[in-house]
């Protein structure tokens, strides 16, 4: 089998390490974006004061005009309350939800065995003795608390800096379109490098007070920390739906009156929906992606943790070798610091033009170090040769043959990335097409539009089928699983791209708002441009690793309900699969009509609005930001709980009455139509401005908006979501499930 | 085992009588539809000589107008005469394609056993001889072409009698709107009847043929009747996608154009594009759903008497127990034929309303005495207990069980059949709701829409999944077969509610156009609106038994390629039913691409038009249809090759690259995700007649047509279409396919 390079003291020191490096970095990158002083007392002089004083590329005129600063300071206060308010309510309702589940799952698993506390023969292995349920039903009951509050914090401390750094990046853009630049990309590198490392670091931990416990029953420490992926979904789950609905109401009511009937622009401070709006790009994009990708991250490690347990890692008790998946992801957050200098130290940006190939950059520059850094983590973390479980036989794998498993799923992504910007991004003929589509009119736009979004899922499909073919040929499930970390290796940096977008986004609104000049919009409209399109890269990465990820999640769920194979053949499977695959419609079906009917309340509202307060249009009456935003608010806190509800007790539902052979055939339905339906809704319905085409270009991105930043996303998390539950409640499953047929 | 009621004889006698009864009373229908005179000369003793005199429901104006009947005969020519030279075109291209894969199935399952002319050991009984590969490839090439030529044959008699209906029916309308319906519904009723009967009889003789050649082997014999489904199938793919362009494009240009931009009615004949809308209603709606269901008549019917030939019916010689699959076909035949009478003679529509609850009664009278023809069939055709073939084993399955399975298809297509009513009408609230959403514009409208699509998808998937588990654990794969064919069973009835909606379509469009008054205007639009939803309950019935006999073709293909596990734990298997889930969107990109593309033209077309010809918008001016008609006709040829050629070479690509297996997982794959974008498309956005609401209604309605009339009826054929394929070519791939992993 040979030895290990890596001693497992040398672990016990790097990933912690890695770690705290990420959360020091991160913590350097907010100083540096706190020193663009947003109190108007310190602008006179802001020129010594605000750093960077070195190369000032340009002087230009408002930069010290007092009134402007403070404006912004208020608008940026105004969202950020706004976005606090409804986190926190949120939160509230996900608090209850969260210690209700917490219950349930050490119920259900601790009747597994009776809530007996003796000692049990091991699953795998009937001739040693193992914890009992009880414990896993405690230590999954506290990871899952623990995966969640890791989300609630990563999504949480996401909206914070994007709100604190958005009229920072307005400020910033009087001085340039570079400085502005690195303003909003540096606080998105604090988000992405908070969360990897936070993941990381409370994974590790985890683990290792678990071990004082569970000793050498190390396939009961690891199905105990599956428990953290699914509280980090969980979350996730309430975070993305609810902050989808929230933005897109905001977003579809501010443009279709303010854009549409009333011909003013957008984030145009007399539309009384333009506080909201921006509110929900912190809720939905930033927190609620945030919560989403540590999701992905903290489910794909505990995959591959729960395989490696019972392959030869685990029965060995070789601890370097198990913790491969914390290596790969601590080496990932060193070459993503790696990365993140090269955007905003090793290269500096002086056009706007510059701006989409830095960022695209990043994410080629990360990926081939990565390949690197995979290459030595397989080295120095892996013995030459080692067995992996397969579905009730051991594999044997070579270190190379892994290797290439995480750099399929690292490179797949990169290709993914790609592809979803071809699609997206409007210097590429797809989308002038859609965009040419608009002289006839709303519907051929959306007709188009569709069309191309449905195309856009043909090549990432081939991609993850190939990443899928090689990783499992080579590794069975684990090889899945580590490809789906591959992916999600760099995720500081694809999420230091992916928050970037919204702060862009947040910082053209304030400078709007704050009725700066139209060259300072011009450079937030550019950096805007390049956010949307690299959102929709992140927006590919993250359905991309949800298909790797589920799929590993659903190998280990059947291995854990000791099922050998799925087939498609037996009635119990095929019905399975057809109800599966109908789940994202359901889903979408409810989460765009929730879009819809707040998108409702809030036109009329706006037009409301419009019509009774006197001067409004003119720009002498003041309009009422905050009902639009209690609208979005509460539609949203209302409107997350019918899906939620479908996805968490989908698979609750499905292996109580039905039993783990039909569930499996769910997890795989709703897996190969959820990335479908993921995939194609990025298409972006853009159109030149002008009259009639504008407007029907507006309706069209309208109709994409919330099949692209809410129904999308969220199924993502659907098929992340159902296969992780379906692996923590595997054990009861086995046991209990399936009375229907029993009967 | 228990003999079997009904002798052989008997059997022999009664499929082709049931088949010629149903000739017979088509053409009786026929004759009473001509009675209703269309040339003028005789229109004023009209009283007397168009039947029917003795309950004239009451006189109007216009009644013995020379002009209005010339009127109506003309534009009646001018929509056959671009009816017929489309389906000419159509036909002289897809002729090419039928002689070329006609080749290339003889080559290809030839080639199994190197074109030997000896016989062989059999696939199932190795110690038995069977007819030579060579002779099975001939036996598939002719049964391909014969149902080709039949499937051909259905739609373009249907498009004849629609033709020839549409104006009656509008002149019928003059004398009430009970005369109207019956010219429209015996007009349905003959395509319904010729379509059920011609398939039965020309299976029926090929059967008995093939029989004189094959004598005893009836494996190889029914193995070559496969070829019958495909020929069918493949004529209703180049139909439906070709037609579906066709109507769509016309549709969306006249609407957009007409509707939108120059606030004129619907159908007025100063619109250019008005008659290729008309013919587009013809052979979209009549001939491209004709040759649908015809394809899933034969396909069910194939894939059933496959799998019975390799169960104790086939090894046994059991001759009618054999045909079990025909004799149920043709008790439909006489079940459909007492149905009919009920709307035609037993009762009479006096008023609007009636016309809805009409069309659903014979639904539901179909279903009813149908139930009884089942069981009758099971009672007299089957013996007491017998076993069937389930992937390697026989299962024992009892007479009563088998009729359960026909049964439980049967009523699961009413369940859905109402279920997309409830979804389609505007009488219940899911439509009155999208319809209040026009409200605040076109993509609240789209979204809704879609929303409803997405969630009238979840009743009929569980319907077809409790048939699914009801019929396979019965009766395995052949379960399904027969489950599919209950659910067709009642065929000639619902394609007679099928075609009544375009015949009436058609007849208020050309009322519109010959100037008729307001009344009847008002009269046909009552038709219209009732056909417009019983259209989408055939849409509704089509998709479900499509799922059906794709996985009923799918068991047999996996019998004949001799798999016994389709395992979704191989990653040859998972790859598969990954890029199987994403063939519907890209086929659906496909045809929406090509759906917008012509539409633009068309849409370019018709502004010129009205912007160039002096008068057009007054009246004075005329405008050229042909052209319009030309462009339909030129862009449904052409863009109908692209996603043809993806469905029918898909299936050989897969096949002899990759090989069973992966194809196994490429047809449960696009299945399941081929059925649930297929039901979800039905939903309809229509709004009420208003200015600014009911503009964003069109918009809405434009975007839901393609995927309605376009790529959701076609998703049914790529299904099923792959499905067939693979099962004719199964011993080819067993043979000769996988090549990239046999290297």
């Amino acid at each position: 089998m040979g030895a290990v390079i890596l001693p497992d003291l040398g672990t016990e020191i790097l990933i912690p390490a890695c770690a705290l490096i990420g959360i020091g970095f991160a913590l350097f990158q907010w100083v540096l974006v706190s020193r663009v002083r947003l109190s108007a007392t310190n602008s006179p002089n802001n020129g010594a004061k605000n750093g960077y004083n070195d190369y000032l590329i340009e002087e230009e005129e408002g930069i010290n005009d007092h009134n402007v600063v403070l404006k912004c300071a208020e608008i940026q206060n105004a969202i950020s309350e706004g976005a606090t308010s409804f986190l926190f309510t949120e939160y509230k309702y996900v608090g209850i939800f969260m210690v209700a589940f917490a219950i349930l799952i050490f119920i259900f698993l601790g009747s597994v065995e009776g809530f007996s506390t003796s000692h049990q023969p091991c699953t795998y292995d009937q001739t040693k003795m193992c914890k009992p349920a009880l414990a896993t039903a405690f230590f999954s009951t506290v990871s899952f608390l623990l995966g969640g509050i890791t989300s609630v914090i990563s999504g949480f401390l996401g909206m914070k800096i994007a709100t604190y750094a958005n009229a920072r990046t307005t400020l910033e853009a009087r001085k340039g379109v570079g400085k502005a630049f690195i303003a909003a990309f540096r606080s998105g590198a604090v988000m992405g490098f908070l969360l990897a490392s936070n993941g990381l670091l409370v994974l590790y931990i985890a683990i290792n007070v678990f071990k004082m416990y569970y000793g050498d029953d190390w396939g009961g420490l690891f199905e105990a920390i599956t428990g953290y992926g699914l509280g980090g979904s969980s979350m996730a789950l309430f975070g993305r739906v609810g902050g989808g609905i929230y933005t897109k109401a905001a977003d579809v009511g501010a443009d279709l009156v303010g854009k549409v009937e009333r011909n003013i622009p957008e984030d145009d401070p007399r539309n009384p929906a333009v506080i909201a709006d921006n509110v929900g790009d912190n809720v939905g994009d930033i927190a609620g992606m945030g919560s989403d990708l540590f999701g992905s991250y903290a489910e794909s490690s505990c995959a591959a943790l729960v395989v490696a347990s019972i392959s030869s890692f685990g029965v060995n008790h070789e601890f370097t070798a198990m913790l491969y998946p914390l290596v790969v992801s601590s080496v990932g957050i060193i070459v993503c610091l790696l990365t993140t200098l090269f955007a905003t130290d090793f290269f500096e940006i002086k056009a706007v033009m510059e701006i989409e190939p830095a960022l695209k950059k990043q994410l080629v520059i990360s990926t081939v170090l990565m390949t690197f850094g995979i290459a030595i983590a397989s080295w120095i973390a892996l013995p030459s040769s080692f067995t992996i479980f397969n579905f009730g036989e051991q594999k044997v794998v070579k270190n190379w043959q892994l290797f290439l498993c995480v750099a399929v799923g690292l490179w797949a992504g990169l290709i993914i990335g790609f592809v979803t910007e071809y699609y997206t991004s409007n210097a590429y003929s797809p989308v002038q097409d859609v965009a040419d589509s608009c002289r006839t009119g709303a519907a051929t736009n959306v007709i188009f539009g569709l069309a191309l979004g449905y195309k856009s899922v043909i090549i990432p499909i081939f991609a993850i089928a190939v990443s899928i073919f090689v990783s499992f040929s080579f590794a069975a499930m684990y090889g899945i699983a580590v490809a789906a970390l591959g992916m999600l290796s760099t995720i500081a940096t694809g999420l230091a791209i992916d928050a970037y977008g919204p702060i862009s986004d947040n910082a053209g609104g304030i400078a709007e708002m704050a009725g700066m000049s139209h060259r300072i919009r011009e450079r937030t409209d550019a950096l805007d441009a390049a956010g949307n399109t690299t959102a929709a890269i992140g927006k590919g990465f993250a359905i991309g690793s949800a298909a790797l990820v589920s799929l590993a999640l659903f190998g280990a769920f059947v291995s854990r309900a000791n099922i050998t194979t799925v087939d498609v053949l037996t009635p119990k499977v095929f019905i399975g699969l057809l109800v599966g695959a109908m789940l994202p419609y359901w889903f979408s079906a409810m989460t765009m009509k929730s879009v819809g009917s707040a998108a409702l309340k809030m036109v009329e509202e706006v037009r409301r609005q419009f019509n009774t307060i006197p001067g409004l249009l003119e720009g002498t009456g003041k309009p009422d930001y905050s009902t639009c935003v209690k609208i979005s608010t509460d539609a949203s806190i209302k409107e997350m709980i019918p899906p939620g509800a479908l996805v968490m007790l989908t698979p609750l539902i499905v292996g109580i009455f039905f039993g783990v052979e039909t569930l499996s055939g769910v997890l795989a339905g709703s897996l190969v139509s959820g990335v479908q339906a993921g995939t194609s809704d990025h298409a972006r319905s853009l159109g030149p401005k002008g009259s009639d085409p504008h407007k029907a270009a507006v309706i069209g991105d309208t109709v994409g908006d919330p099949l692209k930043d809410t129904s999308g996303p969220s199924l993502n998390i659907l098929i992340k979501l159902m296969a992780v539950e379906s692996l923590v409640f595997a054990p009861f499953f086995a046991t209990h499930g399936g009375i229907l047929f029993k009967l």
